[in-house]
């Protein structure tokens, strides 16, 4: 049974990426990231997707990031926008260089079990300014991975970053997770951690909208409804 | 004044790199990682080198690399050996992609503090079976930093990674630092953790001979002198 490392958030994304990896096979370790997040939220969901799934293995990365601050993900001095954000200007909730930190952490961890499969549930459809989710991103990334790893270097263990989202709207990705059997009532998606998700936020939105044009019924209860 | 973010750990590499970046006129930002190695030594040292050197800011990023081991460095069941280790095979205190961990790591720092140098202290000439020392990892690191980062892609604030001593012999570096007023008391090279650096790891024999063969003194003292 081949082994993948898949990215888990505790999003509706990373969910889906999870579920699709378990049905082509793959043996599963997810691998989260308590970064210094405004809430816990994510990871709380990320706890039980894997559990429910039933992973081989799940481990939590805990690091610092808040530490430089830059975002309003991991900056409580800077306010998450409500609405949607500009998409000319980069967005607030951007976190610098997040996907390359989270995707070394990944390799780190496939050379360790023996994985060399990494699934990431980025996409450059419902791009909103983050550079870090492009194809062109993963393929270079990739390739540091295959120079920077004695896996690779020296085992012929080359690594493959599976981003099986990266040309999928998010629509067609939740029909895709409902048939593959992703319980969307144990994701998270809301940039705040309140009780209930905002409904307001520029993740919440995209999502409802997502889950509307898929003709799905979103299972959150959303604060604003 | 440009801006330079140099990975400090507190050996005598990344001490001697602060410097280089300091006689080059870059005003530093320091970046150090507690990642749950065996002892704390090298990070104390690195908090004495940052202040004396008058580093504009230095942070510490903490991380549990320990999470999932395959490494002496940071797994507890892994000894370290003593003595010179055979350099066919890799050595165990290798930690898989721990530099594009730390690269990572700098490159957002770097977006943030809006620098657009990085300094690392690795070397291939020295060279212990480290895939990610090597100037192809470098090259192909740094590219991604530059597809990955907003600064790079839509700012044109390009990042480049400095490694100094690629190609430049341990010797010939402590030469050149000693020249420029690095302290290596100040510095901590051994594997182990204990009052005194054991010198009989791999890690003090590389030092202890290229003091020597620098006919300089290694203001260190050694357990087993």
């Amino acid at each position: 049974m081949e082994k993948a490392v898949v990215l888990l958030s505790g999003g509706l994304d990373s969910t889906t990426a999870l579920y699709l990896a378990k049905s082509e096979g793959y043996e599963v370790y997810a691998i989260s990231f308590d970064y210094g997040q405004r809430h816990k939220k994510e990871l709380q969901c990320a706890g039980n997707i894997a559990k429910k799934a039933g992973v081989k293995e799940h481990i939590i990365v805990k690091t610092n990031m808040d530490a430089w601050g830059g975002s309003a993900l991991t900056d409580k001095n800077i306010d998450v926008p409500v609405g949607e954000e500009d998409r000319k200007e980069i967005p607030v909730t951007y976190v610098p260089a997040r996907n390359m930190i989270f995707l070394s952490f990944a390799a780190s961890y496939a050379e360790v079990v023996g994985a060399q499969h990494i699934f990431i549930g980025v996409s450059q459809v419902d791009y909103s300014g983050y550079v870090d989710c492009r194809e062109e991103f993963i393929k270079s990334m990739e390739n540091t991975i295959n120079i920077g790893t004695v896996c690779a270097v020296e085992q012929g263990r080359k690594i493959k970053i599976h981003a099986p989202f990266m040309y999928m709207t998010k629509t067609v990705e939740i029909k895709l997770g409902n048939k593959l059997g992703v319980d969307y009532a144990d994701t998270w998606t809301c940039y705040n951690g309140d009780e209930k998700p905002c409904g307001t936020c520029d993740s919440c939105l995209l999502r409802i909208k997502a889950f509307k044009d898929a003709g799905l019924e979103d299972p959150l209860q959303y604060a604003n409804q």
